[in-house]
């Protein structure tokens, strides 16, 4: 890795509180196992928590953005002007992911961590920009090492200081035009599977861009044999990519529910998983995105998304739509009775 | 159908409403299509309520209870006295529904239509008995013709008395040991669909109780050859299936979206769509339930779940948790900008 980073430890999940919890969620009043996948999700709120009685009250999502160099090379179906353009909506509360964050109840922080603009301050902006932007990863990496290093401090912070507000979990969303480039890239080297499966639309592309983004992303490639995870973020990723993987482990050492949204946020992630495995047990994976690659990153990830609903937005809408589930799951275990008050014991 | 019951009338959804309501949802700050299933949720929710300006903010679930002559004949796991229980469980809001109704900020009611037990008044409880339980369908029709309307029209009142109160979505959900017997019988009949295709584990059995089951209902069928609605609801189905079926008729009539639960819910509302089939158009089918036939059914019904978390519980659980993918839909279309505003008009 680097001198400048080291992910944090985490805990090992307690097999006596497993057993406890699981005996907990069987004893409720239903029937064994009717509650399906909320079961689980139940005992893992309750592991990762480390406490019998989960309680998933405050939420936020955190949605890292930045720029790309690789944009100059035309992956994106936008120019870079349009995630500073994103970064103000969402701090005027009109995007897609504040609607989402409304309907749930839950926060929504913005962490600057490379945008190529200067933003104004704002309560809800956390300003940790790196750099104006990543280098051009087809002709150069993405980053310096302290830069890398600096990302992926300024993601773990971000989440830890929004757990020391109150978050009992944490949502992982993005913005950045060409991350999406970016994170095919990094599927690719830590998957590892061939760099034209995990190469997609993105935000939206013809035949034409897509050959464009597929030829820009072989140079790139095939500049560094990166394969270690955070020379691959430095190599091949974007600093929301890396705030995000410095985000998950964060708040995991904190035991806290990492939520994770969508292509972008799940290659920060995997990032995170190959530095240290145990993090993908304090992940929750809300959603099985449209953007092509995310199956084989699933898979990557050894995860099951929550729900399939197509979309490929970012932002942590997905993940937003996900915090409910882990609320209900934890009120499953503190909330209902037991089947031996309804019906007798057995 | 009865003298007595005639389903309601429901407005069919306008066509320049619909096309506007797609533009707004075309022209948000995101790119086209990027949020999947919320997209079509979001002019669903528009069409249903007949705004551009959808808003889904009280939700209520109501679950509806009663009791099944088809139960002396061993078709459940559980004996009858459970569902006066669960009703008592509800009402002291410890069961898993009012845990997920917590969870995602919305009222629970129980709806008392034919449960075998006096029940003492509650705040949330409405009192609509029509009878102490069906009589036992193996042996004769579940109900009279009367009881069969009344049980209907108990549904539509609940449905419109919660409208009246606030609710901006009613969701659909139902306690009753027994009933996934009852509920196989109507999909049998309405699908219409071979028995055994119908016929699962319920709330648990073994494969001794599953034979057992299947010969129940396999004598429950050769009893008549109803195929109408309110016949098949009348000689198969449990007063809280018919009542569901006119809920969800009720609701519609008044422009507010029905959240349908699993496999029994599914059952009233199948029971409904046949009634008055423009009634599909006013429902969201929230989850695929574990529940073996409840494939068949979602496929009776024309329905694509919105999500698949292996639940198989009742009370409604599954339709709450979809409470919030509502919420989100509307304010996609009420909170977020438009493109044009953060790139510059096209």
């Amino acid at each position: 890795m680097s001198a400048a980073w080291a992910p944090p430890a985490l805990a090992a999940f307690d097999p006596a509180l497993e057993a406890r919890l699981r005996a907990l969620v069987d004893g409720k009043a239903k029937p064994p196992g009717a509650l399906g996948r909320l079961e689980d999700l139940a005992v893992q709120v309750g592991l990762i928590q480390g406490r019998a009685d989960p309680r998933i009250h405050k939420a936020t999502v955190l949605v890292f953005a930045g720029d790309h160099g690789l944009s100059e090379e035309g992956v994106s179906a936008y120019p870079s002007a349009v995630t500073a353009a994103m970064v103000g909506l969402f701090l005027s509360g009109r995007a897609s992911v504040n609607a989402f964050a409304a309907a749930v109840g839950a926060d929504v922080r913005v962490v600057d961590v490379g945008v190529a603009a200067d933003l104004p301050q704002h309560p809800w902006l956390v300003a940790a920009k790196v750099r104006a932007g990543t280098r051009n990863a087809a002709r150069e990496p993405a980053m310096t090492e302290a830069e890398c290093a600096a990302a992926l401090l300024a993601g773990l912070d971000a989440a830890q200081a929004a757990v020391r507000d109150g978050a009992e979990a944490i949502a992982l969303g993005e913005m950045g035009i060409g991350n999406t480039a970016a994170a095919s890239l990094v599927l690719h080297r830590l998957a590892p599977a061939p760099l034209a499966d995990c190469v997609g639309a993105g935000a939206g592309h013809d035949a034409a861009g897509m050959a464009r983004k597929a030829a820009v992303l072989t140079r790139a490639a095939a500049r560094s044999d990166a394969a270690e995870p955070f020379e691959v973020l430095r190599q091949f990723g974007g600093y929301e990519i890396a705030a995000i993987a410095g985000a998950a482990l964060g708040a995991a050492a904190l035991r806290t529910p990492v939520v994770v949204d969508g292509f972008i946020a799940g290659a920060g992630v995997l990032a995170a998983v190959r530095m240290a495995p145990q993090l993908a047990a304090y992940c929750v994976f809300a959603h099985r995105s449209a953007e092509r690659g995310h199956a084989l990153m699933l898979e990557a990830l050894g995860a099951r998304p929550l729900f399939d609903l197509g979309l490929r937005l970012g932002e942590g809408t997905g993940a937003v739509l996900a915090i409910p589930l882990l609320r209900a799951a934890a009120r499953l275990v503190t909330d209902v009775a037991d089947l031996a008050e309804v019906v007798g014991p057995p």
